[in-house]
């Protein structure tokens, strides 16, 4: 067995996570009665080297960028409301600020290619590369040093938190039409049609759903994405934002810090993060199952199986901010606990 | 419509969800895209009489109490692990004190009948009647009398509390063989046989699991528990904390306080404060779905649908304490994110 892959990921700590099991055998309950915390627990130590993982130090960051393909009317919302939602992010007024807040959560806000002028603003992070990428339906979203480029500052901004001692890192995204992107990226990974993987988005009705899935179908055929891997792939179909996400799974894995998936636009991100270097995979938490119909497919093809099921479909790093109380359970039941041995 | 119920339950407030359900239509993200969170937070509104309601104080209630039943060896422990975990739960070393800690919320431990003399503590809430109950395979498992005052002494608990201004009240509890006792009320209430409503409980192997479904359908038939409700079904096979708990539950609804379940005990304590009071249901969420197969069907009987469904079969309300910030967030998201009227 390779000690470390292509990007620097090292596998599972198995000794911490033999010590994580073994702690877990000792604990005041029934064998099992933790259900799914326990095994939570011990890929946790397994992650971090630890057999007493601890998430002290959680964060977000949600990337927004851009779809050139937005102009093709596959979203119920324009452009324009990217960099007004990032404003929002700004300000402490989205979904986001609120779940993050409740959870001890810091939220990292990343322009990774906004289609605006943004502001400078202390807790805005640019990362920009070009402002949105071309539209998809009609050449390649991005070239590919750009697809390098920004999986690359993913990597070094995850490895920057990892080292200020941020223990977990959820991905949460913004981008008007990126459910498009995701719909090609997790088709031509998992092998699905766009049929499965075109869902409504922010709210599509039927005439538009199937405009949309026509676009991502025509784009399927015009970039032969089914054959395409990696930066490539990313290249032709996907986004900033998914390319930045990807490349901070990558980072932070390389720094044994748990990645926390959100909803589709993550996961999809987690797809190519894992076509880069599979030895990502062992880094993966799937926070929640959306109601994007695709977002199963993709976690079906990481064999992730999601912590909630609470049908929702907002992005933004929502989801993945209501599990991380969950996830600090599971290490701090079995850190904390006591055992038998304690009662007597 | 009536207005009070029978136990003083104020019918859910419409006009504080009309007002939620009208903010949700304006917050800074897609109609919907909050998935369950949304109707929950509508629902909240309805229990609190407030269209902005927040959940600022939970408190998980561990009841504590024996079981006689234990007599009949169908619990893989023996009955002294109650008052140990009691002790547990006051040094905080149990899986509820870390979750409940995690989650923000205090925990009151409830000395309801443990077959023990416990002694004294600044955090030990005596509310107890007798030292456990009968051994039901033989009798009713207490004097209907003692039913009737347990469900009444967690009314006046729930009712302290809520004037004290918690505003989530989270049912737990502890009692080796509960589960029997759980089995038999969940088959008398929903009509279900042994077979479906008795489980392994803290792990029995298959030939204890087919002895304590022997024992659940011989108490059955004994006290021929199908035509029994209310008082006497509880006095017959119920428990001293399973009382208790229903008494909480009405308690709680009466003061617009809402029911946070956790697994088969306290779901089977719902069920019998719903037969004393049906108004109560509606102060119900059901945080979690247990790994005891029973635990499903008294849901379905309830019509409610657990916010998590985490292979958990511990009690101690640490299923409702992992649901706490889910319940929170569906609040706070309704009462602090922007609209987009903000957002221009």
């Amino acid at each position: 067995m390779m000690n470390e892959s292509l990007t620097g990921i090292p596998p599972l700590d198995l000794t911490a996570m033999d010590a994580a099991r073994h702690r877990q055998a000792l604990l005041t309950k029934p064998a099992g009665a933790l259900g799914r915390l326990e095994a939570l627990s011990i890929q946790l130590a397994g992650m971090r080297g630890d057999p007493m993982p601890q998430i002290a130090r959680p964060i977000v960051v949600v990337a927004a960028a851009d779809h050139g393909v937005a102009a093709e009317g596959v979203s119920a919302y324009p452009q324009e409301i990217t960099a007004q939602m990032v404003g929002n992010f700004l300000r402490g007024g989205a979904a986001i600020n609120v779940l993050a807040q409740l959870a001890g959560a810091e939220v990292m806000v990343v322009d990774a290619g906004v289609a605006a002028d943004l502001a400078p603003h202390s807790q805005l992070h640019v990362r920009k590369i070009a402002p949105g990428t071309a539209n998809l339906r009609h050449g390649p979203a991005m070239p590919i040093t750009h697809a390098v480029r920004s999986v690359s500052l993913g990597q070094a901004t995850a490895a920057s938190l990892a080292a200020q001692g941020y223990d977990l890192i959820a991905l949460g995204e913004m981008g008007i039409a990126n459910t498009t992107a995701a719909a090609l990226l997790t088709a031509a990974i998992t092998g699905a049609g766009a049929e499965a993987t075109t869902g409504r988005g922010t709210g599509l009705n039927d005439a538009q759903l199937a405009h949309k899935r026509q676009v991502v179908m025509e784009a399927l055929q015009r970039h032969d994405a089914y054959a395409l891997r990696g930066m490539p792939l990313l290249a032709a179909v996907g986004g900033y934002e998914i390319a930045f996400l990807a490349g901070c799974a990558l980072g932070a894995a390389s720094w044994r810090v748990p990645v926390l998936l959100d909803g589709y636009i993550s996961t999809a991100a987690a797809l190519v993060a894992a076509k880069l270097d599979p030895a990502v995979r062992e880094y993966f938490i799937a926070s929640h199952r959306s109601g994007e119909p695709g977002h199963n497919l993709a976690l079906q093809w990481l064999a992730l199986e999601p912590l909630l099921d609470l049908g929702l479909r907002l992005g933004e790093g929502s989801g993945a901010a209501l599990a991380i109380p969950i996830v600090r359970a599971a290490a701090a039941t079995l850190r904390l606990m006591a055992t038998f041995d304690d009662l007597s």
